[in-house]
């Protein structure tokens, strides 16, 4: 058994926790898996330097580490390994926003919300929008890339990462990138870091671009007899405008959130659009005309625009409200496939007739501009007929995605959860070049295994 | 010596040329190297199976290999190897656009301006513009993440490729990402792959995001008393505005430029913005009404603004035309350092005492809101003296750069000309990071060895 002694005579007096019952709530990441492992310890790291002597001494030892930030992950990317050390950043939250440069540089533990709200405060905005921003932290957005509402128009994390401190497995801390809004010395290692899961890598600061502050927006709701209209007036819609958020719900979704919210939301539609222009000025109405323009020729039945904001984001709580809400049918799988736009109509399909043959309660959410579905999954944890046909669906959803030239994961994450379909998805050449990688990077495999690479 | 008939045999008739006047004119790239190498052979490559069978070949015999497109690289990176093979895609250029998926699928010898042009006819616009859109491929582009005008609002090259077909070193083919908008599975391998300049494969299938056809742009042209106030202007316009382009010229590009289109440049400028707005609708006025009042409170003495487009073009047309204009005055070094923006102006004083110093002409042009300026330096190649010092100011100004926290290279690409300069800006532990990348995916070294890593 490694000796926690020498860890914990490099760190901070209380950096270490062994005390079982915290260390039991480091378990689980919000993928739940019953199977997760329980670490040796977690070590709540205050500094790089934490981070770094952790990783010497996991390193030195050969114990696995699970790179931890607010443990969000839905795909079980921060779940706990048996005998493994957890690395938690949730006391590096220092956020520095400097409003000339346009960047933050902020510690990897800060949760997303804290980072759009100090940029807001010095009249800036950081984009990216998870629907659990309130939730997750920024260096587990950099790791997942993670994605969220407004990407359809504003891109994903990676697009706003400029440089990051990362170390290595062996301890090293490295610097790539910086401040630069243009930088292309040397390979793109900034961007391979992103979205590599904890594998690579332990993010210990970031510098993020900043926009100026997002215009008002403007809101369109729309109800179609069917997913398919639905998905054609997307392909039209992006086709000759960008809006800044593109939402769908399917039938199923629509009145699992009714039920809760009872917003009026009409529980008939087989699909309804939730759609947002935030172009400056008069263009909003324009843009929001062109879009309703759009779903009305491809059979929207009700349509329903408002540029009041307060209005508009009731509709987009409402569009968040799908996860909880699909609580009380189970425990929930939420899942992240993606498929080329135009095959959409098809995944959602083939995802209720998956639903019916497994006689599951699956309900589609998308962002759909971006052909990124969240089919949920619900089922009853304590039958285990219930759990395994679960399981089965979940299976099946991403080997349909994958049919329909898409992919297991658009913003979620490979994880621990997917590992064992990702090979489906790159084949083996690409398995291998990735295994290159990652022994080149961490050659004794200490870092989060089982993850990406199963 | 490598036996150039096994490669032939695995091609096409043609595709391997070793007359000496052909091959000499791939000798250099638009870097003008005078101690480019000459190849024993190009191969011009017809499929991405000529490829595989030219770096089967070369892993075999140890052959270093030169991917090219089109040879406008800046930086040497196109430049021959003495004994080498140059592995020309210019034969590869089929275009297929998808206006549903809203993908281009481009084979990488495309030129950039026909994958424009190809997208245009369906209704739609591929974003990124260098200078050099109409003489540059579209795999030298991905290679060198390429930026250009518009991507201090549009992003750069790496924010358009879906997904790639690349060829590695042994020869094998894989595909990476692909039509998904989104896409979590697996390592961020395509954006490692942009970027990369030939070091870690042959790319030879791109998969291009195209956005809805740009809407109309009105333009603002403004002269200031000095570079310091015009980047003031700059800070302010982008902590507020997102311009579609920002451009500075400084009085000595100001006045090469004059020279050559006299359009009434105000040569007594100290710097002249170039800015454009494409906001929809009457939005557009608004922003260039922004800029203006922008441009004013920071000492601007003279604001033009336009929303004609063939007006608007034209100044934007003899921006560019300041490399050409430059021409006469000696054979001519296209710097490329890129600092944060509030920098730019102790970046632009710095040139010029670096110029007086080495008594050498150095005007500067820059993609202001994004930081990146091109120094252009003119020398006579016949005057060891004055080349001498052109090649002294050029490292100076790399230097000069590092030390107010920029890069040596902001879309230029690192190349043979910048390698030597790479380590004083990513330091020794992010140098040996890129070589255990580079063993593991080129351990033979026959991808464009001496660039990125001398
Ligand atoms: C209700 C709900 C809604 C969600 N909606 C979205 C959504 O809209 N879009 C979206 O993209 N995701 C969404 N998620 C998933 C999740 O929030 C994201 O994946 C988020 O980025 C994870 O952040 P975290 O801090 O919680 O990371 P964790 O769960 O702690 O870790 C996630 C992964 O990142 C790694 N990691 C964490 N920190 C670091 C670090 N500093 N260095 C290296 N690796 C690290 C971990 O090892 C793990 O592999 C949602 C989750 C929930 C519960
Ligand atoms: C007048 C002028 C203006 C310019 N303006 C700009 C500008 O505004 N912005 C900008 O970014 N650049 C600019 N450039 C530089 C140059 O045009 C770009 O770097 C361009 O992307 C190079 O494309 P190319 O096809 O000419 O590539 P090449 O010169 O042929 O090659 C460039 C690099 O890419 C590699 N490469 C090429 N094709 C492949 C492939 N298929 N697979 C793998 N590697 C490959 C080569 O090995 C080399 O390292 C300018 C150049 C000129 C001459």
């Amino acid at each position: 058994m490694a000796d926690l002694r020498t860890l914990a005579a490099e760190l901070p007096a209380d950096a270490v926790v062994t005390d079982p019952d915290i260390v039991a709530s480091y378990r689980q990441d919000w993928a739940r898996d019953p199977d997760a492992g329980t670490p040796l310890a977690v070590v709540r790291a205050t500094s790089t330097a934490d981070v770094q002597a952790t990783l010497r001494w996991a390193s030195r030892e050969r114990v696995p580490v699970v790179p931890r930030g607010a443990g969000s992950s839905l795909s079980g990317g921060s779940t706990g390994i048996e005998g493994g050390v957890t690395l938690s950043t949730e006391r590096m939250r220092d956020i520095a926003v400097d409003p000339v440069t346009r960047v933050a540089v902020v510690q990897p533990g800060a949760l997303n919300a804290a980072v759009k709200a100090a940029a807001a405060e010095q009249g800036f905005w950081y984009p990216p929008d998870p629907s659990s921003f309130e939730i997750c932290s920024i260096g587990g957005n950099a790791a997942t890339n993670a994605g969220g509402l407004c990407c359809v128009k504003y891109g994903v994390t990676t697009d706003y990462v400029l440089g990051m401190e990362v170390v290595l497995a062996d301890g090293t801390a490295v610097r790539l990138g910086g401040p630069r809004l243009k930088d292309v010395a040397g390979l793109s290692l900034t961007k391979l870091f992103v979205g590599s899961e904890g594998t690579l890598g332990v993010i210990t600061e970031l510098t993020l671009r900043l926009l100026p502050a997002p215009p008002a927006a403007a809101t369109l709701v729309a109800g179609f007899p069917t997913v398919e209209l639905a998905a054609d007036a997307v392909v039209a819609i992006t086709a000759g405008t960008r809006p800044a958020m593109l939402e769908l719900m399917d039938n199923g979704s629509i009145n699992a959130v009714e039920d809760v919210v009872k917003m009026g939301l009409d529980r008939d539609a087989g699909a309804l659009l939730l759609a947002r222009s935030d172009a400056p000025g008069t263009a909003a109405a324009v843009e929001i005309e062109a879009i309703r323009a759009a779903c009305e020729k491809h059979g929207a039945q009700e349509v329903f625009t408002t540029d009041d904001p307060d209005e508009g984001e009731a509709f987009t709580v409402a569009r968040r409200a799908a996860f909880p809400a699909m609580e009380r049918f189970g425990t929930l799988l939420l899942e992240d496939v993606g498929v080329p736009v135009p095959e959409l109509p098809t995944l959602v399909r083939g995802i209720g007739e998956i639903a019916a043959a497994h006689d599951t309660r699956i309900v589609v959410v998308a962002h759909a501009g971006d052909g990124n579905t969240h089919p949920i999954i619900a089922y009853d944890p304590n039958d285990v007929a219930s759990t395994e046909r679960a399981r089965l669906a979940f299976g099946e959803v991403m080997d349909l995605a994958l049919s329909l030239g898409g992919t297991i994961t658009g913003e979620h994450g490979v994880g621990r959860l997917k590992a064992p379909w990702l090979a489906d998805q790159l084949g083996d050449d690409v398995m291998a070049l990735t295994r290159r990688i990652k022994d080149a990077l961490d050659p004794e495999g200490i870092l989060n295994p089982g993850v990406v690479l199963a």
